[in-house]
């Protein structure tokens, strides 16, 4: 059980770094007043690294500011600010074929365009927040209709341009099924169709089936069509910091679906396993790849500790704390707060470091990057907050 | 001046180290007598990684074989090596666009294609060794036609695809003329074209003057149409091992052209520059990337030591003591020489490592990945041997 003091403790730590850290660091700074938007390239000290915009950014802030509105306080600032990005996505964010951007400049002049679907991916979990915030059926359309555009994207064959040569080597991503999970209940939350349901429930089932691999105690980021492993360096490649946020979107699948406990285990497994490839047993935190034969993963970065691979591991063990009241977890959790709360937060300026060598040594002090914004802290500290508030409601403090 | 013992020092360690250490390491190992070409992803200790095939180190290793045999001895187990990687690429190399691939499996089957030229740059420079070693004039037309081709891609517009959107922030690479520089270099060898000639002249009147930025004492990667700095992040990156390499082409362009007094200035001038931004004063070493206005790079591994970097800074400082006799630049090589010797070779399994943390603690243990195989640390040994030759016949050793 957790005790008092470590709750109270633990409270304070999310509540007030969201309330009185992360979101001041943001807000208004990033607010982009002349062209609408966010400005979210950062430096240690919240001036402006870049005046360029990242599309995921101008999506995944403009949810973090709804979800504040709908998880925290209705401040008509966070609304006012959650719109201005939608805005600048809706003027913005799509190229003449009706795919979106990447990167832009500050006035939305586009500059690069990739051949994912993560654009709008995040711009379609922020309309739905956005939708839910102003209970809009209009603007929860637009976001069931940006989720269909997206899974018309994937199936379509030829839809987006191939990365790989033709269909030589055939694989299935995790992060597909994984995303779309997320999306979906993003959705959910703001539209009661059936088929967003239905879509959660294929998108767990995916992960289960075709990505665990039950042999290597392993969930691979890409695997065959017939699920085995593809033995070259990107087939073996594990993220554990990636599959262990599928974990925790399992969990909320779960406790939507009456705490289903197929669900649960499988969260619980998947922490279970990826943990253990996971946790740096030399320096502690959480290594960024591994290669599940255990030869040199091939990104420069494997061994690296990032910011978000650690909020999603925090997420993911203070779940599966709540779900089972397993000690285990908690100690996991106790583990990965702990040796991420010892480093990444920046003492002199507010919000956490975003790259840190495997020792612990700050390796870039950049806030915002094209990869990093108010997105993964400020959900961490939100979600990790209203999961102590469930944790004492299911009685598990002392 | 450098004294004897150094000298003795330095000839064994790089004559030696070729010889003795780097060639075996490859030499039967990556010759792959099945297919046809070269299997270089390689373990710490030799063994595969991965049976995919780097088509940039197809052609790469077939250059390294083809001036060994060129350079150190008339070897036919060099040449037919050299030959099994050039038929290797004529039969695989190539999509039915002609542009060449990327990455393939051992068999051929294309994987991965990219929006660049520099398979086909590398592919350039091994035709130009072999025909120089076998003096097959055939051999020395295909290099041209493939360098005339490279040409018209970089040449037409929409030729290659564009990675920037549209025309929106215009920019010019450093890496088109120092690229097309060393490899005209390679093809002069073979032919006595006078447009190649002539290509690298243009070549290098562009490194000059449109990528060295006096006001910051920096060459840029990339920069605006008018020379100036994109001030973004990607238009502010500089990366002193690469520029540093264009120097020692412009030395190879200066003793070509009888001693160039102007491009032996240049290119000291790159060193002295590139060496204050690159050289670590913390941990020592070449750091990857560095920032124009001092902001923190984007890419996460800028403050990696990377073994070709040092390659680069090793064979530029050798060649500028060469050509200048001035005390400087050896101690600029010592100091880099050292540090590099210090910190890469496998001393269990011979070869370098490839991949190190800012401190020199290694970071990836793989011998050979998709970007690092039998290329710049051979160059480098067989450079530095013939410049310590020129050094003690210009009378420089004590």
């Amino acid at each position: 059980m957790m005790d008092q003091k470590r709750y109270d403790h633990l409270l304070t730590t999310y509540r007030d770094g969201l309330l009185q850290d992360t979101v001041p660091f943001w807000v208004p700074r990033a607010i982009d007043k002349e062209f609408g938007g966010y400005t979210t390239l950062r430096l240690q000290n919240g001036d402006l690294l870049d005046t360029d915009k990242s599309i995921w950014f101008q999506g995944r802030f403009s949810w973090t500011l709804s979800t504040l509105y709908n998880q925290v306080e209705q401040n008509p600032e966070w609304l006012a600010a959650a719109k201005s990005g939608l805005d600048f996505l809706r003027k913005h964010g799509f190229d003449t074929d009706g795919r979106m951007f990447f990167h832009v400049e500050q006035d939305g002049t586009p500059i690069r365009k990739r051949r994912y679907f993560f654009s709008e991916c995040f711009m379609t979990v922020a309309l739905a927040a956005y939708a839910h915030a102003t209970s809009d059926a209009a603007v929860g359309q637009e976001a069931e209709a940006l989720l269909k555009k997206i899974i018309h994207l994937i199936e379509t064959p030829g839809a987006l341009e191939p990365k790989l040569f033709g269909n030589n080597r055939p694989s299935k991503a995790l992060v597909v099924p994984m995303i779309l999970l997320n999306v979906a209940q993003e959705v959910r939350k703001a539209s009661g169709s059936s088929w967003v349901h239905e879509l959660a429930e294929d998108c767990y089932k995916k992960i289960k089936n075709d990505f665990m691999n039950h042999e290597h105690k392993a969930v691979l980021e890409s695997v065959a069509p017939d699920n085995g492993i593809i033995d070259h360096i990107d087939g073996r490649m594990l993220n554990p910091g990636h599959s262990i946020e599928a974990a925790w979107f399992i969990f909320d699948e779960a406790v939507h679906r009456d705490h289903d406990q197929d669900m649960i285990q499988t969260g619980c497994t998947i922490i279970d396993w990826m943990w253990e490839w996971g946790w740096d047993t030399t320096h502690g935190g959480i290594l960024y790849y591994r290669d599940v034969m255990n030869k040199p993963p091939q990104e420069y970065w494997h061994d690296m500790k990032f910011w978000w691979n650690h909020n999603e591991v925090i997420i993911a063990t203070l779940y599966a704390y709540y779900l089972t009241a397993d000690k285990k977890y908690l100690d996991m959790h106790t583990q990965v707060h702990d040796w991420a709360y010892a480093h990444f937060p920046d003492k002199e300026h507010g919000e956490w470091f975003g790259y840190l060598l495997r020792d612990g040594t700050i390796s870039n002090t950049a806030k915002g990057t094209i990869y990093k914004g108010p997105f993964h802290l400020p959900r961490m500290q939100i979600k990790c907050w209203k999961l102590l508030e469930m944790i004492k409601q299911k009685g598990l403090i002392v």
